[in-house]
């Protein structure tokens, strides 16, 4: 039975993670996508389904260990071995400085470090000794602060580092542990409801397409140990960096 | 009157924090040192009113709102103006990766980003418009996570998004934002109680020297606006990197 | 008729060149290879007809100028427009600093900044207004400098600043410029004949795969605009970083 | 004796040559400075021999190894043993991608990485084994390039490159090398004349006084090994980064 795939944080068929989740099944694997909204993963299997491809929703606050554990349990309870697990949890809200609370500042940090350390402990448990992939998804945040993103970029750079620990210190058991840094605009969901206008304003490919982004991410997967990347960046060709 | 300094994470005399309160009384200005324990704080204004200097000190827990809202309040109330605010707060404690526990990493959260934020704010506030120095110590862990660091790296990690977004918004407004990469052991108390020997089994000066950290802190803060640093790392010469 | 791929810095089968070339026809592009050797080269294009594909030998030193407008006016004379364009020049030797003569300096910088600005605006001339892409060979000293490798390290990162220019300056007009940090020991004939027996010592999969570094370059070159990586590494997964 | 400053790369008063030379002889150093333009050196020394220090000036083309080497051996010659060597050498020049020849690719490099490769082994040569410090100057292009900026970039970055290479193998016998980024217009007579107007335009203190950034590499100078820098960055407080 082939390896499973595990997408946390799945929301629309147009995110990133609903991408990613398409593009695993695509290639072949079961997936399993957890989000905190069923009503959008159901589209995601939907479409999954409806391509052939095999695909199981499980509602799950990535924020809350017994969550995460139950997911994985189900996934062992299917009889699968996970191979890929991916983590893209988490949103960017901007906040003026002096404005962050620290409820504000530990909900980026719930959603960024440690749902990233749920996520990855899990990871490890489920998929060593065999091995398999553990992706990150990463904003430029991730690299940078600026002002509007102080409590964003504090979460994505926390979360950045436990990725960091986490392929140095698994890499050579066999854990691929990636961290892709999305600089840019996704052209999904989001972004079309808070900004309408914004995708078709920047003009075409000048946001990122989730499929592409999937297709990235797909290729990491399938990266033989020889010749790991641990960080890469995506963004438009349009994108000021 | 002279400006004042607030240097929050003090411990022993042997301490950076400790080192810094003294570095900037012998510089003249008035010094309040805040931390958790009094006893070690009150060695450190001993020292420095040995030496003349003006040092108060202020029992205070970071991680908590009203207790730093106290130690500013505590400065006007003395009809004191800050002009130079040190952010020293957080210890490092390894951990193996999967033994990590939510409270571990939100305990390691909350004397990083969260202190960080706190004091961040309250300096914004009190120092702005006439503007100051504010300077956040770092870590190598604040570059890169490595295996048994992943918390900790985590915390300085997300404590320098946060510098560095401050310091792209409020340099501007003329407060000074410095992150202070600190690679090595320092040679404290610290060490000398919980690694026995470690500092001269290094050999001469192979570990940092709190008062030579505590001089370019002090260098920083006099630096002109016309040519500041925000981020500088310190290192023993021995010290591999 | 397709597109075609020019990979400078092709040496033999084993090598990245060779393997990037080789990965490239098997795509369904035709191919041109360039370098210093060709007696190397040879048995890279007829491993390449052997599979059917289409290759050609063309003799180019990379660092004179006339040379490397002659390999792309040869491309052109055939008919052939070129989509894909890879820089892959330069040895890594070790050397004492203070032995490092102005000559040996001057010889590294021939291969890197300068055979890459040639290369480069060769590129540019050459794929747009169309587009295309263009991938810069760096390594882990084109990000750090170390004992023994000052030259190789001056010519590496200033290889990566030519590449990251070009990026910002070519990429919104379509040309994806990528630098590929190649970081560790690539199990090839070089190596094989310089320090025999390393590649074994160091165990399976401990070195690159040239095939496996030639995979991600493919990968590169397909990348949607929308979603386009500049740099990234490659290290074997046991590799310390 | 007091060890002496030796400074590459002096020309006006009022360029970071002259102001390291003018602070380190205000710090007590007998002070030697070389350059290419004698007439713009002459006003240097006579600005220290008039506030009481010790200035010689060296013509030195340090793209040349015997000029390089004749100013150490003049300064062995009088008696002086170097303690803070300084390399300022090397000016930045916008051009087109498309129009960067390999002469003028060759002209950057040759004050960029030659030129530090030579003023570095001297300087080795000449501090070690008693130690001292060597100071690079470096730009913003030192660690990204851009358009306009890919030559510079190249030079700088490669400049870079060896500065770390040195200070890794140097630093452990005592040689501190350091490299400083400066961020920003300064404010001198180079660009008074290339671009009148530019400094008032920008506000004040919107570009950096050479006294200032004279001071930071004087105060590196002073760190105690126990607690050195390698690399800071300089920038007026409202330059965007």
């Amino acid at each position: 039975m082939s390896a499973a795939a595990i997408v946390f944080g799945v929301g629309p068929v147009s995110g990133v993670g609903g991408a990613v989740a398409i593009r695993a099944a695509a290639g072949g694997m079961p997936v399993y996508v957890a989000g905190r909204h069923p009503d959008k993963m159901a589209a995601v299997t939907a479409e999954i389904a409806q391509a052939g491809g095999s695909a199981t929703a499980l509602a799950c606050d990535a924020t809350v260990p017994a969550e995460v554990e139950a997911v994985f349990a189900a996934v062992a309870a299917a009889g699968h071995v996970p191979g890929l697990v991916v983590f893209n949890v988490g949103g960017n809200w901007p906040m003026n400085f002096l404005d962050i609370t620290p409820e504000f500042l530990e909900g980026m940090w719930r959603q960024g470090p440690l749902a990233g350390l749920l996520v990855g402990q899990a990871a490890v448990r489920a998929l060593l000794p065999a091995g398999g992939t553990l992706i990150f998804t990463g904003a430029s945040a991730s690299l940078r602060g600026k002002p509007m993103f102080a409590a964003f970029a504090s979460a994505k750079a926390g979360l950045r580092a436990i990725a960091q620990s986490m392929a140095r210190e698994f890499g050579p058991q066999g854990l691929h542990v990636a961290h892709v840094v999305i600089d840019g605009v996704v052209a999904g969901d989001r972004v079309r409801g808070f900004l309408p206008g914004l995708i078709e304003g920047k003009g075409e490919d000048a946001t990122l397409d989730p499929a592409a982004i999937a297709e990235t991410y797909w290729q990491l997967h399938l990266q033989p140990r020889s010749a790991w990347t641990h960080e890469l960046e995506l963004r438009p060709f349009v994108e000021t960096w």
